[in-house]
Formats: C-alpha cells, structure tokens, sequence
C-alpha cells in the first residue's frame, strides 16, 4: 500500500504542538490500520518522568492497547523523524507492516539529540561503549532459558 | 564500584519465576543506587499487550518514578541477559553509570529471541532492513526541530 502523506503531516503537526505548549521533545507518530489513524503520540519523557516515552513507544504501546495486541499486525508507523535504537527496536519487537519518517538522524543530531551517537555505539561490542557494560557470569543464569524453551504453556511473543 | 553479584541473583530469579508464573518472557532486571534496590521487573510483553514491556525497560520506568526522573544518575542496571538494541538504546536515555548482563544474545537466540536479529538490523540503512522504512520528505517537517532549538524554556532529555 503506497504511504498517506497527510498522516505524516499528522505527525509533524503533533511533533510542532509538542514544541509550543512546551510538552516534551520535538517528535511525533501516528500508527495506522487500514487507513484508520488508532494512536497517536508525543514525546513525553520529561513531564512524565520516563526516558522510554519517545512519541513512536508511545504510540506502539497506544496502539496495541487499541487492539488488544502485543503485535502491530497490519499497521503502518508514521514518524517525524528516522525512530532511535530504542524506538525500532521496540518497532521489531511490534512488528508493524511499514514505517514511513520524515526526519533522519542527521536532522535529530543537528537538534541536539543522541540519536545518531546510540546508533553508532549499538554496533559496538559492550565493552567498548561509552556506557559502562559488564558481564557477570552466573553458572545457573541459563536456567530460566532452559525452562522457558521446554515450557508447554509458554506465550511466544 | 565493584558489582555484586546478589543483585544479579535477584534478576536471574526474578526471570525464572517468570516463567514458572506463565507471566511473561525468561528475563528479570533490577535497577540499584548506593546498594540499595530501588526497582525490580520482568517481561511482561504478552500479560499487558505491550511489545514494550521488557524488564529492563520496565525497570527503568520504575526506577525513574521511584527518583521523580527522567534520569537514573548514579544508578546501576543488573539484568538477567544482555539488552535488546530497545533496551539498550533505553540505557543511553536513562544514563546509568553501568549495566551488568549474565547471559548474551546469544544465548537469547537460542531460546527463541530475536535480540541477535535486531543487532543485525539495525546496523543496516533503513530502506535495507527487513522490516519495510521509507522516507518521506515534507518540505516543513524540520520546522519543529529549528523551533526546538530556538525555545528558551525547553527541558533538554
């Protein structure tokens, strides 16, 4: 299905009011199902005390509470700007069926976000981030891994 | 500081009484400051419909309610297996002074997940993944980004 331009003038509108009523940072998103715009989302992660509540995880999560889904089956993602690591790895995980932005990380950086600094430190291996990452060996740490692959009952996600 | 591996006991049990609930995903996290435990989660994916809700995530949004902060400065993450790139790209917002992981991606591979995955794709340009990413440019859409950078009372996150 060929991209509607007008949800991502939705996104961009929301992303701009976020800026002028002083909400949170510069970003919005629309997911969409069959046409039907069925969440929209701001950035919220300073007036609400969440670093994880970028517009596109708030959308994502409005959205599968709309469909009483963990997965995005058939929707589209409309975002203001190319998502960071956090947001498309939370789009992975929702498995939406396209996304469309209109900013790059690029533009983001120029704003003063990290965007395009967590990009290039996800490809690195853990110990050699900036953000100090150990890992500490547990012999039983495999256990609930084990249990989880023989469980019957198990909901796969 | 030293690590201390009873906080990392703590999120490989949290993550087997997951399992043992049917409560969600194999995976537990713990977020600690000066010794002290201030928040504890695991997945909870497919009980609250929200492909979000990993434990790490989960336990940074506790954490930063339990601090009244976007922020968990000073803080240290233990988590029972190595962040998704989601998770991770969480980290970099909330800032912790480190993460400690037991088992790697690998191992979550091997149990099902698809972290190893998303580590792949993400490294790639956005119109070469598998999940499908377009661009749409709208000649108005850096207009929020410039009106960010102009605002004298925004929060910077």
């Amino acid at each position: 299905m060929a991209p509607d331009y007008s949800f991502m003038e939705l996104a961009v509108d929301l992303a701009m009011k976020n800026v002028e009523s002083c909400a949170g940072g510069p970003f919005g998103a629309v997911v969409v199902k069959d046409g039907v715009v069925i969440a929209t989302a701001t950035n919220c992660v300073t007036a609400t005390n969440d670093p994880t509540a970028h517009a596109e995880v708030m959308a994502i999560r409005k959205a599968c509470q709309a469909l009483g889904s963990f997965q995005l089956d058939g929707c589209e993602i409309y975002t203001s700007c190319e998502p960071c690591p956090m947001c498309l790895g939370a789009m992975y995980w929702a498995r939406p069926a396209a996304v469309y932005y209109a900013n790059t990380r690029a533009h983001a950086a120029d704003a003063g976000f990290d965007d395009a600094f967590i990009y290039d430190e996800v490809g690195f291996h853990p110990e050699q981030r900036s953000l100090k990452m150990t890992r500490l060996e547990l012999p039983r740490a495999q256990d609930h891994f084990d249990a989880w692959v023989a469980s019957q009952v198990q909901v796969k996600y």
